[in-house]
């Protein structure tokens, strides 16, 4: 029974203007998983640890990502998937997006890579569309290819990998509170201002410029949410004096990972990171809230083979 | 009396997905001007040829792009502007623009280069200001960085130079109806759908990738306006019917330039662009509208000097 073991990496999706479209991939966040071809034509959720989730394969999100990739396959084959969770649900550090991305690169990996990472983006969404309701690849797309990600279009889908400056460092909160996916996107209007959507596209390109150009202050010039922010940050306790600390102590930018409830700073260089996730530390410890601070480089490749 | 006759380019703004942000910079269009500092502390229009232009400083773009320079000029200089216009006035191919942005970069060089591009685009801006009542820099940004740029930010300004693929080629067909900025900016709703947005913005990031990859297809796949074309593409003869004959002769992507009622088409190669202008030829000798046809490269380098 050929097998392999694998680190499915957090990611932040979003990261200020790109809503839906830009993503990044964490190296030191993420879960374990274990991933066997068996003869029983079935994929079996075999072992879950560190979260309540649920073991039918049609109710979990690794186990409908990997029906959608043998769907696509040719031969019969089953899978038994065993997930170590890491992160914790709901987080907004794509923690869905880990388990069905994780999954369908390791059966990709076992079967000998029959399938490009475009599609493995496509099978991988349908475990989002499992857990949000929505087949959205802002997640999916930088746990698959690593690095830094643009979703260009999704109809039909397009998924660019971007460059990943080497400098660059994620400090990630996370507030244990509960902000379902569902209603962070209910809080978010219909329809937006052309001005602001031409503020947003303004900083998408600014953004994917200062990656390309690994120039860090126009990286930071360009994080800037002026559609999604304003509504989300009401959710999060404390987000605007987050941010407002986190930039006085040298972030090149800061905003809301994902859905929330996360907040992501980037900066250059681990020393900035770690004095950026003291900061944070020192707002979130007078508010009695539980949280985890995770700091963290870029992860350029993507899931991992481990063991 | 310190003079120079430069070259000042036409523009093509807007680019499809870029709406007021994108912009890029033609080389075989474009006026001709003589700026000349004096000792009469005014800024004079002394010619125009080619176009019926008023010689009133205050009523020319050229007048008050020099003056809000000098404006931020430490010493008293005089500037005679004499302009040999080309490009004819509203083709949507930055002919305010050019005027604008020529005029300051020349006053700029004689003046042994106090300002930055950044502050001469502002300038310029003045210009398009009194051209349209809107003082953008999606036209004078590229005639004055040269090849393609992005406008992040208005506010405050932030122009950003892109990378130039050296094979990308112009093709602009300018048929010569009137439509004028203001009525063309009145056709464009106030409001846009979140969805329509962010498929903007993922053509924005993939447009500034494919230029900074030199990945012409993916150019060619983000030249998309969901947003913008649909309403001013009513506008323009025969648009339609341009835009499907340019992709079918191997145009890598084609849309609206600026304003309108130019259209422009983006090819790989000179070959192909000219292949494209006769397909545009072709569609457009049937209407019994009068019209000019460009092909250009890129010119990376923006307002120049001539003789």
């Amino acid at each position: 029974m050929k097998s392999v073991k694998i680190f499915a990496p957090a990611t932040v999706a979003n990261l200020s203007c790109g809503f839906d479209v830009l993503g990044c991939c964490l190296d030191t966040v993420g879960d374990e998983m274990k991933i066997s071809l068996t003869n029983s034509n079935e994929v079996k959720i075999t072992k879950i640890d560190g979260a309540n989730l649920p073991l039918e394969t049609h109710k979990n999100v690794a186990g409908v990502a990997v029906e959608a990739l043998l769907a696509s396959y040719e031969k019969k084959v089953g899978v038994d998937i065993e997930i170590y969770k890491k992160i914790k649900a709901g987080s907004g550090i794509g923690s869905s997006a880990a388990s069905s991305a994780g999954a369908v690169w390791a059966v990709n990996h076992l079967l000998e890579n029959p399938f490009t990472a475009q599609e493995l983006v496509q099978f991988a969404m349908e475990g989002e569309k499992l857990a949000s309701g929505n087949a959205h690849a802002d997640n999916v797309a930088p746990a698959l290819l690593g690095g830094f990600t643009l979703v260009r279009s999704y109809e039909p889908l397009d998924v660019i990998k971007l460059h990943t400056p080497k400098d660059l460092v994620m400090t990630v909160i996370h507030p244990q509170i509960e902000v379902k996916t569902s209603d962070s996107r209910s809080i978010i209007k219909h329809n937006v201002s052309l001005k602001q959507a031409i503020q947003q596209w303004g900083n998408v390109g600014g953004l994917v410029t200062g990656l390309f150009t690994e120039d860090y202050d126009l990286i930071g010039r360009s994080l800037q949410d002026v559609i999604i922010e304003p509504l989300r940050s009401i959710l999060i306790p404390e987000f605007d004096t987050v941010k407002k600390e986190v930039i006085a102590k040298g972030a090149l930018g800061c905003g809301i990972s994902g859905s929330g409830p996360s907040i992501f700073a980037l900066s250059k260089g681990e020393q900035t990171a770690n004095i950026v996730a003291e900061a944070i530390q020192e707002v979130y410890s007078k508010t009695g809230l539980d949280y985890d601070i995770h700091v963290s480089k870029i992860n350029s490749q993507g899931v991992k083979i481990i063991d």
